[in-house]
């Protein structure tokens, strides 16, 4: 049996489904056959939480074993294997400007990955299945879409984030020129737009959750959380000397604000001395890291063909060929097609 | 004209009026008359955003000028003073247990500051009037305040935190068992039992913001806030190897669960190498600061009268006396009076 173009599912985070897979849920990473190609028993590679999770109900109603890889371990793998394979994988987001980073990779390590799912995981990459877990918030991806599920009308994550586009945070936020009658407080840095408290204008102000405009909410809480993410990402990597942030998971998703938020959070704590870098493919890490541990168990008698749109350019890395653009005209997201054929 | 028995006015911050002062709106720290006291010209010292905000509103309403001190200035002076004179000021609280600690003030810096009103202010603070406004979080108590409005039918903030007693945030929170299954993911030493995304269980359950209890939605975001601070906190003082935190700002006002938040957050993005300090007098550090900046600017006409409920013990510092009990039996924030006399 042939199951080529399974793909690489992004982690299954924040989405629209009432019933979707949670963060961590479910990240596939490949499938083959156990033995005997005809044998019906099929085993995909899986990591996160809904391996364990979802298990039995894979087995039950598809007949399909899930291959369970440890979810940091695979993150890591993922995040390595496009940094150094894929040309131009990572890239800053400053004032609506794209750069792609030319990553030596005799430079690369150490990093800081940063993982937004759900929730944030921070790992300390010191080279290939060489790091450690050294912090994380629960305030993430699952924070923004539980919190605007709640606070607005949307019915999609995706519909939330694009309503953000529309806000306008100060209505909602608490400025510190609000509190300093219009002031900067210049004697600390602040200017008056400088946000002091998320939500703070809630507070004061004769309204009610209906009297605000969800596109405001949406905006105030995206920024909350990614400035808060920004902020101790930065504490972090100054914590053990990193130079690089690279961000990735699914909450992302590409969307300029998002990563504009990061990135200002980010310059703003470290003074100007840290960037916040972004992956293209932030979504994927944990699944291509399950897809490429087959080659870590000796699974030799995997082929992996990979396709894609354009310039078909390959850089070598860890028995694979990638092939993807160097004018850096793919788009966001764009998922690396994967087929797999079992020999 | 005497206005004696001012007193001093805690932060303005979260508190249940709908048309309160906000966060470092207006810290009042004492009174005197500007030169010939038959003059009806009063002055108050005052701190925070709002003397600037409220002082034409002061002078036109109440005929009181306001004498405007830096608030972070303030912070600092009233927290030194509190930790100097006042003989169980600091305490940890842990499991449900306040133990003070004895400061020796030859080795009270340097040490972290941290004043949670509507947002966060973190001071490194080396010395009398020596110190760096080194860091923040926007998410402080106004955003616990103004989510906790929008999301619950409270009308005042004193209601939400009472409220949260009663609470149980895993109806709402995502933890780590929710993803995995039941399970620890004990190799990156987290519990089942983990918050992994606060609110991340509002993505998948079928209920809309109405389904879930106040009670549940208040402790969530109390344990969110007062864990994100708690974290933040400690990579700061980690940063400059600070090995005293201490907590201040009206947020807290002696709430068990908040303060055992913060503690339990200190503990463990510290791996048990710190631990969070609370102040009795949380909530009048700026007003304080304030009010002995008169010494500063040579104010030397000023007498103060402390009047204390009981144990009149005397404690020197810094040219004032403050009477306060040794036995620990004054209540939580008990405020101290201060009458103020002109001579």
């Amino acid at each position: 049996m042939d199951l080529g173009n399974l793909g690489i599912q992004p982690n299954s985070d924040p989405n629209g489904s009432k019933d979707h897979v949670s963060h961590m849920a479910l990240d596939i990473g490949g499938c083959k056959h156990h033995g005997d190609p005809t044998n019906d028993k099929c085993i995909i590679k899986a990591t996160g939480g809904g391996a364990h999770k979802y298990g039995d109900l894979f087995k039950e109603k598809l007949g399909i074993c899930l291959d369970k890889e440890d979810e940091m371990d695979c993150l890591v793998a993922g995040a390595n294997f496009l940094l150094k394979a894929v040309h131009e994988e990572a890239f800053t987001y400053i004032n609506g400007q794209k750069e792609f980073l030319q990553i030596d990779h005799d430079d690369l390590y150490p990093y800081l990955l940063v993982n937004i799912g759900s929730g944030v995981s921070m790992i300390k990459v010191d080279g290939d299945s060489k790091f450690e877990r050294v912090s994380g918030t629960n305030v993430g991806g699952g924070t923004f879409w539980g919190l605007g599920r709640l606070l607005t009308k949307c019915k999609t994550f995706d519909e939330l984030l694009e309503l953000s586009h529309q806000g306008n945070n100060r209505v909602i936020d608490m400025l510190v020129g609000d509190i300093y009658g219009g002031m900067d407080y210049a004697k600390i840095g602040l200017s008056s737009m400088t946000i002091a408290s998320s939500f703070g204008k809630a507070i004061s102000d004769n309204k009610e959750l209906e009297d605000y405009k969800p596109e405001d909410i949406s905006r105030s809480l995206l920024r909350m959380i990614s400035n808060n993410i920004g902020q101790i990402s930065y504490l972090n990597a100054l914590r053990f000397g990193l130079k690089r942030i690279f961000f990735g998971g699914f909450f992302i998703r590409g969307h300029a604000y998002t990563m504009d938020t990061i990135s200002v959070a980010v310059n703003f704590w470290s003074k100007g001395e840290a960037k916040a870098l972004f992956l293209r493919h932030e979504g994927f890490l944990g699944a291509l890291g399950a897809f490429v541990s087959y080659e870590k168990h000796g699974f030799d008698d995997l082929m992996v063909r990979q396709l894609v749109h354009q310039s078909p350019v390959s850089a070598q890395d860890g028995g694979y060929k990638i092939h993807g653009s160097q004018n850096g005209e793919l788009k966001d997201n764009e998922s690396i097609e994967c087929s797999v054929y079992v020999s």
